[in-house]
């Protein structure tokens, strides 16, 4: 029997997110079943997606009930498997538990990393993972650039984000991002290579879209949302016309506590745009095709991906709350020995 | 030197429309310039879309300034041509004045009615126009439903819904008809062919979620949307994964006074929905296929089309208040004589 120490959920945030709505808990974990397996985690992905799990609303995936451990994406050590695909020894990256040691049920999230790789286990989990995946399937597939197109890109600061306005800059397409913040707009221009950042603290919606329609003089091809509600509501009135616009995640609203007023959503009408969701395991059966591409721009050195690499469980849940204060930028992980 | 009698906007609405906002006026009309042609117009498209263009923002035309003619589409004859393509005497749709005289320039939206034709005028303003086209565009090339699906129409008893929902089930699929009151609900039923009917009168907006799931059982394959705001809202968590959003109109916003809260817009990337606004001129080159279809569908008597026609210009500005009244259903013109 294995005593696994892990990150539950105490109460169920409504608005702001702290600390106090989590806790270090221990469970006796309960053997894999047929087709599980038992992992040991080596890096706990921390991703705001997760914030979208906490409310009450059935969101991508159900809630999070209170009093259970919150999941993430994880890269672990299969110590026990009950799937005929997995062995003992096999790192793989899936769906399991904030915690040291997961139960993962693979699916389309969930794959072998290959240890002969030349990559990082952080490289596999992000970059390689399901970040850099999302970012490549939800730019190419879902938002179609153009060479010679502008990419507006919101959360651009993000693990996401800043690999989709590298991503349209390899596509020949000029990328702009949002983010919050002078300094994290920096690193959009000097680290991420952004044509143009714009800072939305501090602007009113009129400020934020002026800002938006100045820094896209030829108007916007593909806008690619990461935040939603008045972010997203600023940026219809410049899209140009048939623009599609991929909604990645909307960020803004997970907190459940006001949902957003859109003044502007008849532009979809008048604009005739194209807005899609989409999910990552839409595209299961191509994900050797975003490694290949990935692999290679990293070779090439013209993807750069930004990882913050934490040690240790108790590191988890500051750093996920962390994400909700606009204080981060790239991947954040929390490492287990 | 013509004198046009017309409506002309008196004063900005904002929030509810009254009759109070417009005045029947008369002005010298100026000569068409080259490449425009003067109508006497015989019939007049009552449209609540037009309610889009009295705001002060830009819609999917220019605001209509204070003190300026209301444009409606006409259908009319040709007293004065400087096209080449248009001769005296000949009959012609397109964008116009509401009132007696038009000058047009022909555009995607302005075409030359058969006078050889056995239907009405009424009907090549309607059923065979605009209308008719809108109709089949969104709901077959944006929509693409399929047989079988589900297909939830709202703004079901309008002159655009009612033709979508009949062709809907000429294509094999369920058609679901929201509307406001138990006689249009009867109407879309027992007129309009609808398989179900949801009145969305009186409902908070769990109580219209809820009535969507009861009237679709297997969900919602293709949301045609004439309405916007909390209808949409209310649907999106109906939806099928993958199924697509037509945003024809969102008539629910247009009086600008509060635009809508939406509480489910993370639908669309849990679901990976296709959200898609058209207009009708980017099928300008298909107009023919539509035509074809539409008068096929009447020959067979699939297609039943409401009109209410009314006389002489004096009707006009009370027949287009009433369109936001919830007191009309189908298709209202106003004829001159």
């Amino acid at each position: 029997m294995i005593h696994n120490r892990y990150v539950r959920l105490r109460s169920r945030p409504c608005g702001k997110i702290g600390q106090d709505h989590f806790e270090l808990s221990s469970m006796a974990l309960p053997s894999p079943e047929q087709g599980q397996l038992l992992l040991k985690n080596r890096l706990l992905s921390i991703d705001p997606g997760v914030r979208n799990l906490l409310g009450a609303k059935e969101g991508y995936l159900p809630p999070i009930a209170v009093g259970a451990p919150v999941t993430c994406s994880v890269l672990g050590e299969v110590i026990q498997s009950r799937h005929d695909a997995f062995a003992e020894g096999d790192l793989v990256v899936g769906r399991g538990m904030m915690g040291e040691y997961s139960v993962v049920t693979p699916d389309a999230l969930c794959w072998k990393v290959d240890k002969a790789s030349a990559h990082t286990l952080s490289n596999a989990l992000g970059v390689l993972g399901n970040t850099g995946r999302t970012a490549y399937f939800g730019l190419l597939e879902i938002g179609r650039p153009e060479p010679g197109g502008t990419v507006l890109v919101s959360g651009a600061s993000g693990s996401v984000g800043s690999l989709v306005g590298q991503i349209a800059r390899i596509k020949g397409c000029r990328a702009v991002g949002i983010a919050g913040g002078e300094q994290k707009c920096r690193m959009l221009r000097d680290e991420f290579g952004f044509d143009a950042a714009i800072d939305y603290l501090g602007k009113s919606d009129e400020e934020l879209h002026a800002a938006i329609v100045d820094a896209c003089p030829d108007g916007i091809d593909v806008f690619f949302d990461n935040v939603g509600g008045r972010v997203l509501d600023s940026t219809l009135p410049a899209m140009n016309f048939g623009g599609r616009v991929v909604l990645c995640g909307l960020i803004s609203q997970y907190d459940g506590a006001s949902p957003p007023v859109m003044a502007n959503l008849f532009m979809i009408v008048a604009k005739a745009l194209h807005v899609r969701g989409f999910l990552l395991p839409q595209f299961a059966d191509r994900y050797d095709e975003a490694i290949a591409f990935l692999e290679g721009a990293i070779a090439r050195r013209e993807l750069y991906f930004r990882e913050e690499i934490l040690d240790g469980l108790e590191a988890a849940i500051p750093a996920f709350v962390r994400q909700f204060n606009a204080s981060t930028a790239g991947k954040t992980m929390v490492q287990l020995s």
